[in-house]
């Protein structure tokens, strides 16, 4: 069975990927951001026309990854990254989203247009560094995920939710969920169709010291289903 | 039909990559080496000890990327680096190596030894802006893999071959050739089982610009047979 981590857990083992096993961000971010691509192709193929809210941190950057390989699998992904960052991998990743003919858009967007534009929503606003409360630019692109009809996609935390604690009384409720490396307790009070494991990068080593029991992978596959 | 690059037109793809697109190193060796497992997986499934041979430059790069992922996959690769590079990159990728219990090696290594220990060898010796002749320290591994009569699955260019005009008179044989990006014209005188397209990663403006023909790779696949 495998383990649930708890936010102090999930952070010790990102540094330790990057400190002691010295992948980069460009990396990792690579894989986390493809394994999401892959994992929402076996669940929604038809789902073609989908937004992808991006928050300012890492979680943004695995949807900005996310959505360049949905292009390429024949996606029509709208990127909407409301607050952007000024590192350059972030810049970057937003350049190659923008030369792939992707819109990269700042406008607010309320429930009404996702359900008549979109076909699903990937939702990689806040990961599990996230510590409540939101912060006010994101209240309405929030409570128009708890009101849209769309099928949400969250990826490693469902936005808004308690890594540990799982969802609040009024929280957005994804149809799927893509956890990365392993998944976050809250994961625990996951109520959507599809619960996949994405990220098939963890040294052997980390895996034992922090008892993950990760899933055996399949061949060549970077994402299994855990339900 | 896919097109054929010459040596001008495949460093100037790579070279647009990374100043015009936008795509770090660490990026597109992780989406290469990566292609190159999942090829090698479809081919020799049961051919689990491996030697990657490694080079200096790019091509080694790409080896030890593909032998992480193959670690991954339940192979058990052995690494051939006699020259290591001091770029910090290099040096990564050599680690996360080591810290999957791979063993990462500069000792000389003859075609008895290969013949007696592996299933198959991955050539990443030289990769497309190779210059002949082959540098004094590489001709003894180029000599075991010419008498080899293991499969040798050569990333990107078969090892000493002219990036154009392909085959010298004494050159290795590979019986399968995972081109990158788009093949080069020395691909035309492969004369292997399986060659293979891997790097799904080609921005579309790209690929129109230098008219690449490039096939449809299929679902969300990150390679493709060519033969």
């Amino acid at each position: 069975m495998v383990k649930y981590l708890n936010q102090d857990e999930a952070i010790s083992i990102d540094l330790e990927l990057f400190n002691e096993y010295k992948f980069s961000v460009d990396q990792l971010m690579e894989l986390a951001g493809l394994s999401c691509a892959n994992a929402i192709y076996k669940c929604y193929p038809n789902n073609r026309r989908v937004l992808i809210c991006c928050g300012p941190g890492n979680n943004g950057g695995d949807g900005l990854v996310c959505a360049r390989h949905l292009k390429h699998y024949g996606f029509e992904p709208f990127i909407y990254y409301p607050k952007r960052t000024e590192k350059q991998l972030y810049q970057n990743l937003t350049h190659q989203c923008e030369t792939l003919d992707m819109i990269v858009s700042s406008h607010p967007i309320d429930c009404k247009s996702i359900d008549e534009c979109y076909d699903l929503v990937v939702d990689a606003l806040f990961g599990f560094s996230f510590q409540p409360p939101v912060r006010a630019d994101f209240l309405p692109i929030l409570e128009a995920l708890k009101r849209t009809r769309k099928p949400i996609c969250s990826i490693d935390i469902p936005s808004g939710w308690d890594v540990v604690n799982g969802k609040p009384e009024d929280g957005i409720c994804p149809d799927m969920l893509v956890s990365l490396t392993a998944p976050k307790l809250c994961a625990k009070s996951f109520g959507g169709r599809y619960h996949y494991l994405g990220g098939r990068f963890v040294p052997f080593q980390l895996a034992e010291k922090y008892k993950l029991d990760l899933p055996l992978y399949s061949g060549t596959e970077n994402c299994i289903s855990l339900k």
